[in-house]
């Protein structure tokens, strides 16, 4: 006799992929595995005078239990930052805080997801997207992608092959896996067919700050006029993860079923943390910290890209995106990413293989590279190494993808 | 056209409870309605101590993404404090640190119940783990309880009957919402029954530590000799609410399924937060923060039922418990509290009608008192008006229920 679980439970197990960020954490390893941010960036001096100042003047508060929407003030500044940078009309009432974009995920799976339903997604897509859906069951439809983003013409076929489209999940700007970001054009033309259906959009957008060149794009909801785009947002890479501060913004009525829903999953997202945060906001500037991590970031990538054009095989591909914290590379056909990266892990490198960000499995062939969690030289030194290893797989004649 | 949630989204609306504990926050209002420790206990002096000495020796670490299980000694000092106070045999290993035990329901929910398994729950019980795990559209299947705790005949019985028992949630120690603590042998009894199945059991304790008088009785964990009691702690009513840090303990492989699918849901509970608590309990003392509380609310619990006494119809019975945050009251047969609450509003007093904690309803007749969160002369005023209100509704000749 032994306990039952639920049947969603045959979803969930140790990943390998789980394994190998277990093996990054390691620190004699040079990690492109995480989308950590780098720790050494995070205002830890300007963070103390903010706690203090939290405790000092709304100390009972901070610390006691709190309105499951959040902290008014710090949706009013939410709302004020994304009317201003990307074309958004929101209001306090329109923006829900939650604990991390990654419960917003999994609310949206509770709240619009029976089993069996159909969630499209950009292929590739985030992993951690595919983890807090699946749990609901639902059957993932890759839409084809490419490099401006989700192609529009394959995503009405599937809206109209399927018989019960419930979600489409869409990361436009500098995308997890790919670092790739949506067109304006590309961006209009998904609203148009979005906006003849009534098909919740998670715009998810926790990287669109961190823009190295380029100008930023309108944001998907920009162009809802049906209140179906509900746009994730996040401090974890502009500010730090670890306080677990996000948000959600979207239809008012909408955002009502998030409450009720995150109500039961958490009460609220920690009361010290929204303080902290809305603090922040006011007693220092968060443009000028953010303006700071892009200059280190893109620093970073432009090393990274400069060391994979010069080690890597010439067969390997890869993105250079305008901000964010990842490229993507595709090997030739039949080289498998994860037999690459155990034996680079050998040689004590890492990164993420790529067939992890497609819900239905295949593209051995692909990996992703992260570039903000590692000083420079390490980058360099780095891809150097995952240079010599991807030598050992693939014969310099081979002919790219 | 509109848009199409997932079914369970039926069972998600605005409740009358939500209704009345928003009027209940007014300042002008005296409320027995929530369980809001008071705010006046809170040790934010120390707290500010605390937030500094993190950022400064940790400030990296506490802003950083970490673990899903948590902060290893923050888990090592909790298995600690249990098996000196509840007889467990806890390791480090045996901790996960949860966003509030609110979490822990929802996600022991989507880990046990498919739809339409079973739950077996106190009659009456806790609203929030109704509210949790609901969610999985499970059966709530109430089971006989008197003033020792659960019925272990009719929980007998009861697991023989159904066919597909998947949980078994109960608060033995100062229930939410009676006040009610189960007897040492009640335990033994449940534990003897529950050794002989593999049903999970959660065992939820977040008010244990507030005994007034009395001795504490072992927890069900020290029966369990075949690990289905996984036990919910937290920091909430103990510290403070606002952190939303809290753990589960149990069985090292169970609680693996718990780490996968927290992990799903929001990747760790705040960095910041653990390390804050972890190191309170460094600086400073807890038992001697817990013994202040013990005393404040241990008198106001003595004021609301002196003038319970006082003031009620003598027709209204009321549980006297021996800690925690509340006390239950019964009012003859026919008498509705929701009426009672209405017209106590009208008159600046509110509490929670007690059918709330009934997950397949009835039982109108009942209530739930809190007395944490107001100071005793207001607890004797808004007991007095309540008085006033209920001989409104109850003739005095009228016979106990």
């Amino acid at each position: 006799m032994t306990m039952k679980f639920a049947e969603r439970m045959e979803l969930f197990a140790a990943s390998d992929i789980q394994e190998i960020l277990k093996v990054t954490a390691r620190p004699e390893i040079i990690s492109f595995g995480g989308g950590l941010p780098a720790p050494e960036l995070f205002p830890v001096e300007k963070m103390k005078e903010v706690s203090c100042k939290v405790l000092e003047e709304n100390g009972t508060k901070a610390l006691q239990y709190f309105t499951t929407e959040g902290l008014p003030s710090l949706r009013e500044k939410i709302a004020e930052r994304s009317n201003e940078r990307l074309g958004t009309s929101l209001e306090m009432e329109n923006v829900v805080i939650v604990t991390g974009s990654q419960q917003a995920l999994d609310l949206a799976g509770k709240i619009f997801l029976n089993e069996g339903d159909v969630v499209l997604c950009e292929s590739p897509t985030y992993v951690g997207a595919i983890d807090a859906l699946k749990a609901y069951q639902p059957r993932f439809v890759e839409v084809e992608t490419d490099d401006n983003g989700m192609v529009v013409e394959d995503l009405e076929k599937k809206i109209n092959e399927e018989k019960n489209v419930k979600l489409i999940y869409v990361t436009p700007d500098f995308q997890n896996p790919t670092g790739v970001t949506w067109s304006e054009e590309r961006r209009r033309s998904f609203m148009e067919v979005v906006n003849q259906h009534s098909i919740p959009v998670l715009e998810d957008n926790p990287y669109g700050e961190l823009r190295f060149e380029g100008t930023t794009p309108p944001a998907l909801k920009s162009f809802d006029n049906k209140g179906n785009v509900i746009m994730l947002g996040s401090f974890s890479k502009v500010l730090c993860p670890g306080m677990r501060v996000a948000w959600i913004s979207g239809d008012k009525d909408l955002l009502m079923k998030f409450v009720f829903v995150k109500q039961a999953c958490d009460i609220h997202t920690s009361s010290k943390s929204q303080y902290e945060i809305d603090t922040f906001l006011e007693m220092f500037d968060l443009d000028e910290h953010i303006a700071e991590l892009v200059k280190v970031y893109g620093q970073r990538k432009d090393v990274m890209l400069k060391a994979m054009e010069e080690f890597f095989p010439s067969s390997v591909e890869f993105t250079n995106p305008e901000g964010g914290l990842f490229t993507w590379a595709v090997m030739p056909e039949g080289i498998d990413a994860r037999e690459v990266v155990m034996r680079a892990i050998e040689k004590k490198v890492a990164f993420v293989p790529g067939d992890a960000f497609y819900p239905n499995g295949g593209h051995p062939n692909t990996m992703r590279l992260n570039y903000s969690n590692m000083p420079s030289e390490k980058i360099r030194e780095g891809i150097k190494i995952l240079g010599e290893v991807l030598a050992e797989f693939i014969p310099e004649s081979m002919p790219a993808k």
